[in-house]
């Protein structure tokens, strides 16, 4: 390979994509892992991502009638053993809260001690310990809907961990709704997963299928769940959002009762609905490539890099004060809904240092200003979703338009490659042969890219499910919504089936 | 007592302060114990202010150049042990996770598994786990400042909590920032304090005192500890936020080391900076009143309740369609930077007891609409700074200038009650034997309300400022950065002292 052809990311998704992915978030300067097993440090480029994904799904949650509230983050062991599949889906990973303080250990150390009369569960979700809440809050039918959501972080010890897609610790969202029937119920959980389907949609630029997971995938504790899954650039599926109608599993767990129409109590019917920072580990592998990461404009940090270029002290002077120019130029402007920002870059290193460093953040557009430009009155514009060194010259009289044009431009782009890969790697299989060959294929130059999503037929047996995901590490990510009614035989067993599912590897 | 004379919050502030408190927050919605000791439940309207103050808070903090960031939730003992004077600080009342699993205990319950090769500690700061970041983040000083910020929940295993005031878990933002020198860190350190105030004083017309803790009173570790220091109305001082200087002792303590300009390395300086969601009990209690909560318009999570009147279905229609029209009034209308938001109450309910309820809850306004109303195209508008019954009549022309212009007004007024009751209940003391009075005289009429704030000298020693701890449970809450020299004696030995100190009960 020659200098110019090496790409910025080593090794590439090619290579090896699991280590391109943590390369990704190392040069970008996402986040890194702690000396605290399996938690994770996100650092500021990473965290306004999240604060930006905050951002826009708050909205979202606000119009459709839900208010934000805060609970407890600890859950007493009773309260958790109260739902049996609930705790039976969680126990295995939680970290428990014992002692209340630590004492001289006399050895210059410090021991335990003030041992809890019960032990407290950091809270791996909070269906229990919001649910007590909700049975003091909800009295009668005219308390309901009850809509809320809770910003939180969550614990749950789990023994492989990766930056962003499983952490021991991570951020959230979970909301939480009560009503009075159990169609509203549904309505509910329906209505979110819709939410989350546009969100990923409009702002990650992450085109999803929505579905009903299997009984062998659902939540603990709940009736049906239902998910929003997208396809990574290695082709395997991530669970990007769940919703969940837990009929009346947990009001009755927690005791949420209210009086009906008819003066009669009865149990309430319950949801739950979460996103979490794993969004943005679907949204790094959706979009980055061997260069680094890559930023749908509507949910990155900062939007601009501008990169002045001068030889001496006297260029300086004049580079810079045009350069400030630019900046005001959008100190004021929003691209559909978001605030622009920009990044005047003046540090001591050369052009192209500067430029890869963009590059890699994913900040989609950089604007390089030196002498020669400034007598044109224009500025050298990249953006990055083509290659690093396609560049055009923007008069500065059209700059404004052009680049919030681009920034639009950009974000279809994203929208429309994530799209097109997914089709190209999803199809109809209705050979058991195929089927297997399909995800055991291995490419001799690509082998960490392989299979895709399986469009086949299932009966419906749990068994059939679980011999595949034996043989093949292969489960069924969801019964989907618009899977149409068409007669078929079992991928696996040959019996007959009423409609496909998608069969894909997952994260 | 009349009817007509009987306040919403029963007991009054006279009566029973603390119970007054108490019953503004559950009029109010604002937040309820839970069954987790010590823990809080924030509910959707105290909720709402919290997200106001981190909206206010973080525009602030990105001004002056901080970046948000995201720590582990857990620190391990050893980190903890770090720092000697930290430890010793914090290990008498802090949360630690022991174990990573719940198992059958074989009687049908759950029992503790999975113990830990080492404690961790629910941070109840996070200089330690930070720091161990920062050491790796700060190699030179072309790193520095490092000035970041996370909004976190922190746990402290408080024995006596009050809801907001002191609870074992709560909500807050540390600010955590690495220097090249100690005056860089101690401007940084000044900085924040005065966004503080600045930020109490505009957004919760909260009047502060800034000025230096003591060496008993300052942050375990810490080399200087700033505060600001509000009154509140029952003449008790409140903490409502600190910054400190840290000197090297965390530098050296977790190993933040740069190499300088002179190409040695050396130990950085840092800070630390926090306010929390005790402001939010600072709020309630410097404005409130007998009718319940009093929110400054620039933190209420709403600012108007339009209230429809109507006695059957003709007049209901067209007094929604009114009201709708009111509504629309305000749709995009901002107060300065805060979107102004309207609640439309037709739940049915008296017009009294829907007028009540928002009173209670501290809405800036409300406007009542009926028939008689509409005839003269006017709506009754009342301010929640003004008696309950004080309505007049505000022509529809002129609604918008005139609401914008009485939030204003609102807003100025609460800051100049505070800052007035402040000045009245502050008062120098010379004298031992009026010290002791001023701070021990009962008032029959108002035994919870007595003292204030006490500008008194003090020699410096500590002895003295322990004597009058135990003797009258008062301390020195500052040192104030507006203090003049001048030559006095020490209130508690009568020794030199040259300059005041402030003496109060504190929360």
């Amino acid at each position: 390979m020659s200098k110019q052809e090496k790409t910025a990311i080593e090794p590439t998704r090619e290579q090896n994509y699991a280590e391109w992915y943590q390369q990704v978030i190392k040069n970008a300067d996402l986040a890194e892992n702690s000396d605290v097993r399996g938690c994770m440090v996100i650092k500021p480029w990473g965290y306004a991502i999240w604060e930006n994904i905050q951002r826009a799904l708050d909205t979202m949650f606000r119009e459709t009638g839900h208010r934000n509230a805060y609970f407890p983050l600890f859950i007493p062991k009773s309260y958790f053993e109260k739902e049996a599949e609930h705790v039976e889906g969680f126990a295995k990973e939680c970290a428990v809260v014992t002692h209340s303080r630590l004492e001289d250990d006399g050895n210059g150390g410090l021991m335990v001690a003030g041992e809890l009369t019960e032990p407290l569960i950091v809270r791996p979700t909070s269906e229990t310990i919001i649910g007590a809440s909700f049975a003091k809050w909800v009295n009668s039918y005219r308390d309901l809907p009850l809509l809320i959501n809770q910003w939180a972080n969550i614990v749950r010890w789990e023994m492989r961990t990766r930056l962003f897609l499983r952490t021991a610790e991570f951020l959230w969202q979970e909301g939480h709704t009560v009503h009075e029937t159990a169609e509203d119920a549904m309505e509910e959980t329906r209505k979110m997963l819709e939410v989350y389907a546009r969100f990923a949609a409009e702002y990650l630029a992450l085109p999803v299928i929505m579905g009903e997971k299997t009984e062998g995938e659902k939540f603990p504790g709940a009736v049906n769940t239902y998910c929003i899954e997208a396809m990574m650039q290695d082709k395997k599926a991530l669970q990007a959002g769940t919703s969940h109608f837990l009929g009346q599993n947990f009001a009755k767990s927690s005791g949420i009762k209210f009086q009906g129409r008819n003066g009669e109590f009865e149990f309430a019917w319950t949801t739950s609905w979460g996103v979490s920072t794993r969004l943005i580990g679907a949204l790094i592998m959706a979009h980055s490539d061997d260069n680094g990461l890559a930023l749908p404009p509507k949910i990155a940090p900062s939007h601009i890099a501008i990169i002045p270029i001068y030889r001496d002290e006297n260029e300086k002077s004049s580079v810079l004060a045009y350069c400030d120019r630019i900046q005001q130029l959008f100190a004021k402007e929003y691209f559909e809904d978001i605030k622009i920002y920009c990044e005047l870059d003046d540090r001591d290193l050369t052009g192209s240092e500067r430029n890869w460093y963009w590059i890699k953040k994913g900040i989609p557009i950089r604007l390089e200003i030196g002498p020669r430009d400034i007598e044109s009155d224009a500025v050298m514009m990249a953006r990055r979703d083509k290659e690093p060194r396609d560049k055009q010259s923007v008069g500065v009289n059209n700059l404004r338009d052009y680049v919030l044009q681009s920034l639009k431009d950009i974000q279809d782009t994203y929208y429309q490659r994530a799209l097109s890969f997914r089709e190209a790697n999803t199809v109809q299989v209705d050979d058991n042969r195929k089927f297997y060959k399909f995800f055991t294929a291995k490419n001799a130059e690509t082998p960490e890219i392989h299979g895709g999503f399986a469009e086949s037929h299932w009966c419906g047996d749990v068994a059939c499910e679980e011999k595949i995901k034996e043989d093949l590490k292969v489960t069924i990510r969801c019964i989907p919504f618009d899977a149409v009614e068409v007669e078929g035989r079992c991928i696996c067993c040959g019996k007959p089936s009423r409609r496909r599912v998608i069969f894909a590897k997952s994260y």
